[in-house]
């Protein structure tokens, strides 16, 4: 088989690893990108490049930033009696498509995992236990994923955060919007059946 | 909703420009790299920065090269008395990769398509007449895609090559492996009656 040029390969290379990438893809990105002027991936590559210079992570929350704290951290108009805890950055900016929470944000980085050897000393705890003994807060929502992993975490912070006396609570389980139920796995539909709402219908 | 560090929407932006790579593709790109060593993202911005100078087109063939001539035009094992005519450097690779080739090739850089106003100057047609009047063929595999503009360039492409005495074929069309019968469209199955082949056993 024929071998393409070392440069087309390293770029190959490189795209592959990200996640979601196949070799495939890669190679339709990397010839996409050769198609294309030398501009666009020069301009490509300089952000790339750029990407941690320009980003750190909230002493507060622990989202991204560019200063010491985040925009959330930042923004007068947020809630400051609601912290909402979640596993991940990227989870903070799916909620706030939503527009349903004006509260601040807890970025644990991750979850409790045994078998990836993590612990509670690997996710910030410490620190959201710091946060919530020093702040004002009324209610703790926690949005950890709803895996074994991420209701273990919710599971044992719920416990921690007890004996302070917030009120803690949990992101409901159920159906998908858009969802069938048909199609809708065991669990879901026993989670959707305990959590299910009264329907109380205006007279 | 809350801004994200301008360093990581450049990212985001940037990488959202490649095909097939949306908005929330590009956002769980960039958070990735972001979780990475800072010099996975620069080793990556470095390939993509170099890609265009380590490569030029053959002068050949137009396929990717270090040189002025690919890999497929240096090999001295190659069949010179084959060409295979393709509409973009990736169906190279593709065909490689079937191993079921061992001609040459010459990539046109697309297909005619007065939709998209690209005629047969915009293309390396031209090249391909020249090789086929100074070479010694046999054959031209015209290896275009099974599209409108595909076979319309085929067709042209056909003509033009007729008067030069050479035999030119065209890929055969018909059921793809592993395809089923009852979800093939009408225009494929019809090909692959028209392309039905004498079905000899041994005896």
């Amino acid at each position: 088989m024929t071998r393409l040029p070392a440069s087309i390969e390293k770029v190959v290379g490189a795209l592959g690893k990200l996640p979601s990438i196949g070799p495939k893809t890669a190679q339709r990105l990397t010839f996409h990108l050769l198609k294309q002027p030398p501009d666009d991936a020069r301009s490509l590559a300089a952000a790339i490049g750029a990407l941690h210079e320009g980003v750190r992570l909230c002493e507060t929350c622990h989202y991204f930033a560019e200063n010491e704290r985040c925009d959330v951290c930042n923004d007068p108009r947020r809630d400051l009696s609601e912290v909402c805890v979640v596993e991940d950055a990227l989870n903070v900016l799916g909620l706030e498509r939503t527009g349903a929470y004006h509260g601040l944000y807890h970025v644990l980085g991750g979850a409790l995992s045994p078998l990836k050897d993590r612990g509670p000393d690997d996710l910030q705890i410490e620190s959201l236990m710091r946060r919530l003994r020093d702040g004002a807060f009324r209610e703790v929502i926690l949005a950890t994923n709803p895996t074994v992993e991420g209701e273990a975490t919710a599971v044992y912070l719920a416990r921690l955060i007890g004996p302070l006396g917030i009120r803690t609570s949990r992101l409901a389980q159920g159906l998908p919007a858009g969802g069938d139920l048909e199609y809708t796995d065991a669990l879901t539909l026993q989670r959707a059946f305990e959590g299910r709402r009264n329907y109380d219908l205006e007279p």
